[in-house]
């Protein structure tokens, strides 16, 4: 019997490292597009800022190891196409030009997402997209080797290109960040965005939204401007930190259902539509438990559980059992750090509450990151949101100094669990002056949306 | 109508301030011992540090402030006794040392707690009680005035013990802590405590365990020796820091029942045993969620959150209605600082699940405070415990550099709402590389536990 993996990142070497360890009889064949398996994609802005010395630290276990376990592994080779019939996948070897087809019993997809190529005059030449490790050891080359670099634009200002752009200023260039859209991090209310907004223009990032990128301009090899919509920039160099689509091709034409959010259709054991197929990591479709519709989000935390899931039903499928493991689903919880800022999110936005068709209130208000009396408070900014009627929490977003990042994780346990307002403020939350007031701010939160919805007990 | 408070303290002024706003027309009386209002008690190692500089920074709100709303605050006045058949306390000013009766409709006893008086030769004249916040000022003051302080024994080893311990070495004294108990911090573990211990004598604090006191010695009014039955440690000062004791004077005179765990018997609507007398904060006994016990917890959030359930039901009883509003219990969540260290905990120690006869597992690990490649990635001591055969998390200890305070609140939320190690570990929680690694550590608990007790799926 025979797995086939196509990915080598976390979801896929999650999964066949599990099927390896469990059935040594199952033969488990990895395909990998690029020269890096298994690495931590979270690392790479610190990676470029030099926090981070090589591209081997982000590496969680190199191809050698997962060999060494007694699995073949095929680096720098794209699977383009699936014969579901023949259950066989046809690869090229990218360095030699070569194809050939593999054959699978079961085949798990896991070729995560890109951004997709901008179809714009000079963005092919001049702009490192900064999406896999190898792109970004390329970028950090890049900026290491050119001592005449000093302004960089980047497009994007989603997690990634604010990252990278704290990485620039911190390495001393002259950095411009450019979106189109009117806010930065748009996996935030735009409210709590425009705070972000302020950090990175305090800390010397030049944030420029509502601009779309049309050209960038350059002679004999050397980048020199960016152009947008509005205006035009100088620039010796330009990252590309847009956000990625699922990589589809493989599925689709192994005949795969896809969503409307973009990722592949799986049912919670990580099945596709096509028997034998499997799919996990940021190439697949989660569903929101929150706002109860399907999404697809790119993060690592899925793709080591979906990898993990995915695993263990194989296992079972190789025993010809019924898959024994399910993936509950995603309540959107994400944190990053910005300029010693800490921003976290979890659950629905503003929008996402209308598009879901769900009655949600908010509250806004700023705390401190220590009791108040404490030397450097810091501060907090918070916002949370409920359902009316119920007070199911249905969100909370938090920009702050310190004690945040973390802090979103009760959040999260309460969006996933289905915990009610009224029942948040009586928790039995921890209290100590350097991390906080008496009433926890989550707590405060819950007691303002308790009031705001006219719920009991109003404490 | 009248309602008396006794203690003017976070429970106290809360129920009296809610009562306050809401009945305009009931005469609210607060008797409170010492000289301050509302303060934070958990702020006194950090005045005694002198990070924080005058007492009345931890003053939230001050007598004048009560008085303004409409309420009587009488400050150096004790409670002494209860006529509860008549309706009346006995009070007594401290100053003038006179007595008369307040009467009450509705009485509520936020007394408080305090360390016992110890019988030892020499305690009474050299010990410093750091308690309340005058026994905190008088302290300060002493080492403030006091230049040929050098060599100071702190009395205790919880806590605040291990706080001041740690305050006192900061301003450069000489600073040995000792408890008749073998570990520090009877909160956590023995294991946990240990490393807890280890830290402290890393910081310079000389931890002497095991050891009971038996005298303080000294000469013209100058402490000079500490004595044990293990040894003798010369002293220019000696801070007591011993565990508080409900102060339960006024309710065994009203009549009120006293439960096993030392705490004023009280229902979820903070009602005593006798009517129209009501009690709470660190005076009372609460329902500990995970175990099904009665405990006596004190900590300023249970009190506030008491005194605001309290102040809803007195307005209702003032009405002449039932009441509408209920403490759930805790969890015993806890955090502290010691030598940038965090320590938290929450739940059952091992001794607490064999006295509530609960089949306890735990898992103990070290993890990482950050993802491994990150610079200073600091470390965390983890141990998680759940019940065999249902997997419900029933505890958690955190020792770690970073990142750990607010991250025992997901533990507290899953301790509280009975949430199971097999859905924990795949909650969706955050992750970044500043704050973690890609499973959270508390997830990377939850899967160990699944392992240990043979749950499914094992992750």
């Amino acid at each position: 019997m025979r797995l086939l993996v196509v990915g080598g990142d976390a979801a896929g070497m999650t999964a066949a490292s599990h099927v390896r360890r469990e059935r040594p009889d199952v033969e488990v064949v990895v395909v990998e597009r690029g020269p890096y398996t298994s690495y931590s994609m979270c690392g790479i802005p610190y990676y470029v800022a030099g926090s981070v010395a090589t591209p081997e630290e982000l590496v969680a276990k190199p191809p050698e190891a997962f060999r060494a376990m007694g699995m073949t592994v095929h680096l720098r080779t794209e699977a383009t196409a699936v014969d579901a019939a023949a259950r066989t996948v046809r690869v090229r070897n990218l360095a030699a030009g070569t194809q050939r087809d593999e054959p699978y019993d079961e085949l798990l997809l896991a070729t995560g997402a890109h951004p997709e190529p901008q179809p714009l005059t000079g963005i092919a030449e001049y702009g490192h997209v900064v999406h896999t490790l190898d792109e970004g050891e390329h970028l950090r080359r890049h900026f290491d080797a050119a001592t005449d670099v000093t302004k960089v634009v980047v497009v994007g200002a989603g997690y990634i290109g604010i990252e990278i752009a704290e990485a620039l200023v911190a390495r001393g260039l002259d950095t411009v960040v450019v979106d189109r859209s009117p806010q930065v991090m748009k996996s935030l209310d735009r409210d709590m965005a425009a705070i972000v907004e302020r950090i990175l223009r305090d800390f010397g990032v030049g944030v420029h939204l509502g601009e779309t990128l049309t050209e960038i301009r350059g002679t004999e090899g050397c980048c020199q401007q960016v152009v947008t919509d509005r205006g035009t920039y100088p620039a010796d160099a330009v990252v590309v930190a847009l956000g990625g689509r699922p990589n589809l091709m493989v599925a689709r034409s192994a005949g795969c259902a896809v969503g409307s959010s973009g990722g592949v259709v799986v049912d919670p054991h990580m099945r596709t539509t096509v028997p034998h197929v499997w799919a996990a990591g940021d190439c697949v479709e989660s569903t929101d438990l929150v706002a109860g519709l399907r999404r697809n989000v790119q993060l690592g935390t899925h793709a080591n559980k979906q990898g993990k899931i995915a695993g263990l039903n194989l296992v079972a499928a190789f025993d010809g059992a019924n898959p024994v493991a399910a993936f509950p689903g995603v309540v959107g919880t994400a944190v990053t750090k910005v300029c010693n800022w800490e921003i976290a999110r979890v659950g629905l936005l503003e929008s996402d509450a209308v598009e879901a068709g769900i009655d949600m209130a908010t509250v806004r208000f700023e705390g401190s990151a220590r009791a108040g009396y404490m030397p450097d408070a810091g501060k907090v900014f918070v916002k949370m949101a409920a359902e009316r009627g119920t007070g199911r929490v249905l969100g909370c977003q938090l920009v702050g100094t310190g004690n945040v990042a973390k802090r979103i994780d009760v959040a999260a346990t309460w969006c996933q669990l289905g915990v009610t307002v009224q029942d948040a403020q009586l928790l039995d939350l921890s209290y100590a002056p350097p991390f906080g007031g008496v009433w926890d701010l989550l707590q405060v939160g819950a007691r303002k949306l308790v009031r705001t919805l006219g719920l009991h007990p109003a404490l």
